[in-house]
């Protein structure tokens, strides 16, 4: 028996990532998926690597039945998303929803930093913040996944065990690349391939989106405010994300080794490596990589993690996200994907 | 039962990516991988995305075991290829040979562009040039496999059709394009990141070594002798080929694309496409995408085809001709690899 | 006493490229730049690399005086070219077309390849095309240049001796690889970084735009009509440009290259080189290098030419008439951009 | 008359920019280049972008004479440039010096961060760090100029007036991005182009040889230690690099920015702008771009500053020196170097 999946707005690069891998699960049927931009177009038409493909002849509609699946990948703008996935839930759906529009829990600073009210509260406090390594018990019985954002995921899994252990003092400093991709499909001059190629530069260095959804988050582990100091830069790449936090501490290098072995020897797309970790290694796959050393010169740790941003910080952790749901296997499928050398 | 397979020169890029799929294969155990530059160490501590594979910890080993394995897969210099599949055979295994030591049927080629001189002239005349959709069948019961160059995987295969058809006037004039992982691993002045960075250039514009090898499965395919014109070009990228190939015939464009269509149409890792093809809709998979068209100015047909240089133009097709002659479905494994977009 | 110069569509890359090199001309006063989308704007507001350049607070008019100036640079579509240029030549001005508008000889050609009907016959026979190596002496005293295409002004570079030499037999085989910014500054979604990122691919491959213009002037030199088969590939670059041409011919190599010597010794921006050249060589510069050779094993000779799109091939080609006809040394300027290594 | 120059190490990339851009003064006389490698070739056989250059028919020596010119470059690894500094300066020449070996004021640190024992304690105290923005009046009178690191140009000018005025409290957190060509010219497996392309990473996450660098530097302008926490990454581009620093300070957005000003308005290749800067707008160049931010919700500054690493990180900042030296205006040439956009 097969499970009923429908992606919405499955023509953007999260869209189509999902669809790529789900093509690899046998017990996923596809329902429908939808696409303005393209109604009525099959998928092969559109992207044609996925001629071959057994949903190649799937055709995007504009507006996609709310009662025919079982589950609901969205990958919308923020703000459509969140009134679509109210209504889903309201049937009786289960949704995993790739947009911001439910990962904060202080609802107040929507129409700060994304430009709108979040009306529905009650929702927002029963969404499951999606990332596994933290929330994992609570995604198994969620209906709403807030599927994590890419900074976020990165970053907090690399200060995951640094705030259980409560072992950070003063700010955060977080300095992350990211490749184009990141920022969609939409077409902008800064991202014309003539223009982006050999360049780099930072980017919202005062007030990123993710800045909220990362201070929500410890927050939550840790009870009490951090402040996380956020510059992100764009590396001239299609996808791949690095992740280099900086704090105080007082613990030895030894012991800040010990506390990361200790909470991530046995989560499966975690790899803890012993040198800085190269985008090209996670780049198609889930899994994050993560470098921990002490600075006792400057008394500060430096934790630098890398993932795919399309990967772990977007599809692939939303598939590992379904799978938990599902009752599948936690890595099934997930596991067998490895990034392409060299 | 499993398939006992080992990897001879396993740490170049041909190797590590029959590594990397072989991983998806449940029927398949790894005997052995050799490596004289990593003697010793661990597959993952020299590429350490292998990390979480179930291959993740098999050592190198200098010299390998030549009867430990039903099948060896070469991924050796032509030279020391040569000899070695001789022994191999010798032993009664089956051999994969991704080197051109047993691709050309006329030894007396071998000195003027590989720079030795073919002492085996019975086994080259009984190895099998592994390009499936021209000799499926002797594949079969091949027992020594001469896995393709990528150049000629790409330009046969935008040729056979035509050559089988004997339609073709005159020169082949073929221009190609390879991404510099065709090059290989081993360290270049020219291959220097910060000089192949925004380059490209025309390479051995006269007498490139797979021209021979081109005109030796032409000329087996037509019967005659038909000389090609070949001028390959470095594109600034790490893998993706491309093979634009244009001749005089006085086919009509209707009849061009029909000859293609019937010859190709049952062929599952050949996608004939209405658009020239990218090269980044068949990276990291075993497809290849060709696009057929006569120029009525010109008289000429212009057929365009893209692969992996290092998936159809190596490792993967040489295990398609791994599950040929294992008897495995040919498309096994290799059906899922799609490439990674964007 | 220094000239005054104008340019329209001067915020696209070759009005840009333009104002870059014009910052080094001590006799050159720029009077107006226009740009329809940066109205009002000062250039270093839109392109910040300008700061500090003697230009940096010229301010973008939407439509400048046709009066105000000795010379016009149209950087412009070429409908507007078409007409903007023939107001300009009545009002007695010095013009630098850079569009197509005045490239091709045969009026009729352009309702099928620009989708217009051309309207000024009698200045299009006057309108003299500017590639200096061949029409140098009518530069000197032309109002109206057509700057040529960056495709045909490689190629014709290429093939100019051997066409000068009639050693032509048959069709000419042209295959040629562009870098993006040849495909100008609006958004289009294959040019979006992400899908860019690693691509190439043929295009256009029956009827790019340029092939009326390479056989125009083919037969202007040479008498007849010539074929060109023209492939042109799109590189994942910014700028530079190959191209690759073969043709049948019975000359000797030796041969081959004394006429390419003889015709081009005393050309001060043609380098003729022994190694095929590579585009790192000449972006940024106004170079074009070409290698010459016969492979006698086809009957083929093999010319590959390199520039830059924007440089040789568009804005630096237009200085080069700018310096001819202003009555500068030729070289004016020119002769001090070298490409930036690595 | 004109000055005499001979450049020491000549094939690496400072030396071959050094070559690019000296071109262009009429006033300098190459007297000798030198290269182990090359001895005996002519620069244009080696760099064939030279030909045209006047420049190009300069022959590589072995090792230079030590008396004829006035001026020497030292284009070399450090501890031989240790020694040939002293022999220069012995001799009565000048000497911009480009490696490290006159660059740290407390010799005990090369051992450990140099592997070399600094033998020459006098001349180390004499020579000159060759920061114009810093240190212009040392520069006029010098006779050994240590030319500044790329990474310490780019962080102590984004540091600068916020260490003048002694507004920085606690740690200086700074996370850098550079091109690859800060590798410089010779093979390593991680700068193979296949592996490097599409990937990036930090490196020497704990003890990179800058640090001291920039420490002393610190200190000799703050008069105290400040300790610097830096993690260098690696961007997949030639040239370019970003060095993005934070620390704590009471200052307003406002002060922070006026102290910028104040210190910077008059300098000729210093651009403060208001958008993080690019390194496209750098590269070619001898601009060094700078942001200025106060992050209020951390009551930290954000300082964000571009250049290209060859350019006012090596070879333009070297010449940029030299013009200091010599008396000719300091903008001489390198006013006139703009990056090449797109």
């Amino acid at each position: 028996m097969s499970v009923k999946v429908s992606i919405v707005g499955a023509s953007g690069y999260t869209g189509v990532e999902l669809l790529r891998i789900l093509s690899r699960y046998k017990e996923v049927e596809i329902i429908e998926i939808s696409s303005r931009q393209y109604e009525g177009k099959a998928l092969k038409e559109v992207f044609p690597f996925f001629i071959g493909s057994k949903f190649e002849n799937l055709k995007f509609v504009n507006e996609l039945n709310k009662n025919s699946s079982d589950f609901y990948f969205l990958c919308l703008p923020h703000e459509p998303s969140l009134k679509l996935a109210k209504e889903l839930i309201d049937n009786g759906k289960k949704v995993i929803d790739l947009s911001a529009a439910y990962r904060i829990k202080n609802a107040s600073l929507y129409p700060k930093f994304y430009k709108f009210e979040h009306k529905y509260i009650t929702l927002l406090e029963k969404a499951v913040y999606g990332l596994p390594e933290i929330h994992r018990e609570k995604i198994k019985s969620a209906n709403l996944i807030a599927n994590p954002g890419c900074y976020p995921t990165a970053t907090l899994l690399a200060l995951y065990p640094s705030l259980k252990n409560k072992i950070i003092k003063g700010n955060i400093i977080v300095n992350a690349l990211s490749g184009i991709s990141g920022a969609g499909r939409s077409l902008k001059q800064q991202f014309h391939y003539p223009e982006a190629f050999g360049n780099s530069y930072a980017y919202s260095p005062l007030n990123h989106r993710h800045i909220p959804e990362m201070e929500d988050q410890i927050k939550q582990i840790i009870g009490k405010d951090i402040k996380v100091r956020f510059t992100p830069h764009i590396l001239p790449v299609s996808r791949g994300m690095i992740s280099t936090v900086s704090f105080e501490t007082d613990l030895s290098n030894e012991e800040l080794r010990a506390i990361y072995k200790e909470l991530y020897n046995n989560e499966p797309f975690i790899r803890l490596i012993e040198t800085p970790p190269q985008i090209k290694n996670v780049v198609g796959s889930n899994y994050c990589d993560i470098f921990v050393e002490k600075d006792e010169r400057t008394n500060m740790a430096v934790i630098i993690s890398a993932i795919d941003n399309l990967g772990k910080g977007a599809s692939t952790q939303a598939l590992q996200n379904f799978n938990i749901m599902v009752g599948f296997e936690e890595t099934y499928v997930l596991k067998d994907l490895f990034s392409v050398y060299p």
